[in-house]
């Protein structure tokens, strides 16, 4: 390596421009290589490449499933024309195949950079061609264009960048200079990385919570509760601990650790848990116990997470006026997250069907939740719900239990309560 | 932003010195940030730092719980001495305050760098002063040094970097130049984000086996398993895997898969599961069943993970003869994972006391493994075991459970076997 060769060299010239650059293309990296939420850093990578290229636009694409999807468009033009009121590119989120006749589809396939002075001038010769769809659609004009492929440092292609109309100092498009091929082409490595870096994080976070839903609906084995239930419940959770105004991290602890609120049944016996019919007062109590088991089999917590969920195997059946158990905790004494998870539970239980019972019709089950409001619940909580309502219901729907079995629609033993 | 001023510079100069140095930062940083692996990358910081810097040595701190400790140790000139046969360097592991008492105390309290020409020349005056002890026990004499703060980008010291004699062209030892100060900043900065990336990453896979061991031993709430059968048997699974030449991924896979083994006892009924006297015939095929019960909560596996550990609950009770239940498969048809977690299970369960019965002596159980060779246990398996049976009892020590307290040590009922 000669790189240490130049260390004695003692000149006190100012640094030059490439210098500057390739200093400047360190902090990007930097910047880049330190975001690790995937959404902000794929519009990031856009805009570091644009700004350090000057360019009026950019676009960015990622190989998923052997196919590019379009992630990424940032505009300034049209962005400045229409301000505060930008319609989002219909192209967003669509898949292009990896072939040689677009242009993304070439350098991703080839893995070299485009340097195109004219979109609008290609050669009939080359394989590929520009669409204009989105210049007519928008009235816009591109003209120069770099195509850059992300590689990743085994020189895989994990995404494309684009980036359209070069500025000159006046604000005219001109043609990307040659000269920066090869910075542009470094940025997109460290870019690459980030957004290797960000993927990975993003796939272990995801593998850890199936990994607690598999074993929270595993651990309710033994009760009716399904896996739409925890899915939902859990959902709804971070909905409205986000509408509390929550930041990020404290709801993916809240959406991780509440499907664990009911790990306690695992100490409540088969006799009482599976009863079919009414329990006793006795039996009653020892079922309200799964909230103390399941804050002693998460004791000791060790982690933010397990401290999250023990909090909340402890508290999701308090009631905000005091009047629910194991504690009858009241108001401000019952966790925030025991408030919240308490709210979630419920509105699944009651408006989802279970084996035992048909769903309330959700109507009911807003207006009852309305009507609890500083009652059973939390009011900070409530409101936050209907602020969140519309989301609320879409993860109801999404998450909805496939519709039973003909076989199975008899009428069951009505189950206790949990 | 500066930046896009030079692009449209048209020279054709040769790339300067300092051009080269910058780009081959870039290169590092790639390199670095591309690392996940903790270990590796600390070694690889010091390792690029001293080849940017061509020193003969080089160290790294890191900061944790408020001091520094000292996490690898590179010394060209005494490997060379002792080819093969290095000392590993006594002091690592060890901490440090952060104080301005030692030079990378005085670094990680300041922020600031020090370039320090002789060691043995630090004036009195300041507050900092070499420690001589490494240079007396390997008798090396130590003259530049360059120590770096590793900042983040929030500019929070996390560690420190320390690169120990600059060589030059004839392999003497000269002092650092000046010049680089500003280029192993940046370098040090690369290093920081990478650094933090890889301890996140380790951070968040932490949780998830926490999480996994939590939620299978609360699995277990009802059997007579506890929370260091499920940490050692896992672990030693993973010793076995290693020791048959499984890679790094594939080992944490089973890792964090074995601890779902026996969640299909949820699905026996108390009345077997905790019956305490011996099971008859068809209850023993129920308590069988827990294998199948296992494999079809752990079903519909959209994760690796969750597709090992189906995979594992289905066959860990798999004989290599054939005698093994739920399926009586045989040899190779029993998938590789369930014939290690076989192995580490039974082992665990015969070396390890239980509440109704005393651990086998650790002879014993390790004769009988042995005898069962080709019988209970795939070959290979049992080789990989006796290959790293010394990890193995490290494992067996420190994950023992504690003495059970005095009032319990009254005979218990014996309890079926699972």
């Amino acid at each position: 390596m000669p790189v240490s060769a130049g260390i004695s060299q003692k000149t006190t010239m100012a640094p030059s421009r490439t210098e500057q650059l390739i200093s400047n293309l360190i902090k990007i990296g930097i910047a880049l290589t330190s975001e690790h939420d995937l959404d902000v850093l794929l519009e990031q990578i856009v805009t570091e490449a644009r700004r350090f290229t000057r360019s009026d636009a950019g676009s960015l694409y990622v190989v998923e499933d052997g196919l590019l999807r379009f992630v990424v468009s940032q505009n300034d033009t049209i962005m400045k024309r229409q301000p505060g009121a930008v319609p989002k590119n219909p192209y967003l989120n669509r898949t292009i195949p990896i072939s040689h006749q677009s242009l993304a589809g070439y350098v991703a396939s080839t893995g070299q950079i485009l340097n195109i002075r004219d979109a609008y001038k290609i050669p009939a010769s080359e394989p590929y061609h520009f669409n204009k769809d989105f210049d007519e659609k928008y009235m816009y004009r591109t003209r120069s264009l770099m195509i850059v492929p992300l590689k990743d440092p085994q020189d895989k292609v994990i995404g494309v960048l684009q980036l359209i109309n070069a500025l000159d100092a006046n604000g005219k498009a001109v043609a990307f200079s040659g000269m920066v091929e090869e910075l542009v082409l470094s940025l997109a490595s460290q870019a690459a990385v980030a957004l290797k870096n960000a993927q990975l994080t993003a796939q272990i976070k995801k593998a850890h919570f199936d990994s607690i839903l598999r074993l929270s609906v595993a651990a309710e084995y033994r009760d009716r509760d399904t896996y739409y239930h925890i899915q939902r419940m859990s959902r709804y959770s971070a909905m409205i601990s986000k509408h509390m105004g929550w930041g990020k991290a404290e709801i993916d602890l809240l959406l991780y650790a509440s499907p664990m609120h009911d790990v306690g049944k695992l100490g409540v016996p088969d006799s009482i848990l599976m009863k079919p019919g009414p329990l006793t007062h006795d039996e009653r109590k020892v079922m309200e116990g799964h909230t103390i088991i399941g804050a002693d089999i998460l004791g000791n917590p060790d982690s933010d997470l397990i401290r999250v969920a023990k909090s909340v195997a402890l508290t999701h059946h308090e009631h905000f006026d005091g009047t629910g158990y194991p504690y009858g905790l009241r108001g401000e004494r019952i966790p925030m997250e025991g408030r919240i998870v308490s709210l979630a539970d419920v509105f699944d239980a009651l408006s989802s069907r279970r084996c035992y019972k048909p769903p309330m019709s959700l109507d009911h089950v807003i207006e009852w939740v309305r009507q609890e409001r500083g009652k059973q619940f939390d009011p900070a909580c409530v409101d936050a719900f209907f602020e969140g309502v519309d989301e609320i219901l879409e993860v109801y729907e999404k998450y909805k239990e496939p519709a039973p079995e003909p076989a199975a629609k008899e009428p069951q033993p009505a189950a206790p309560a949990g």
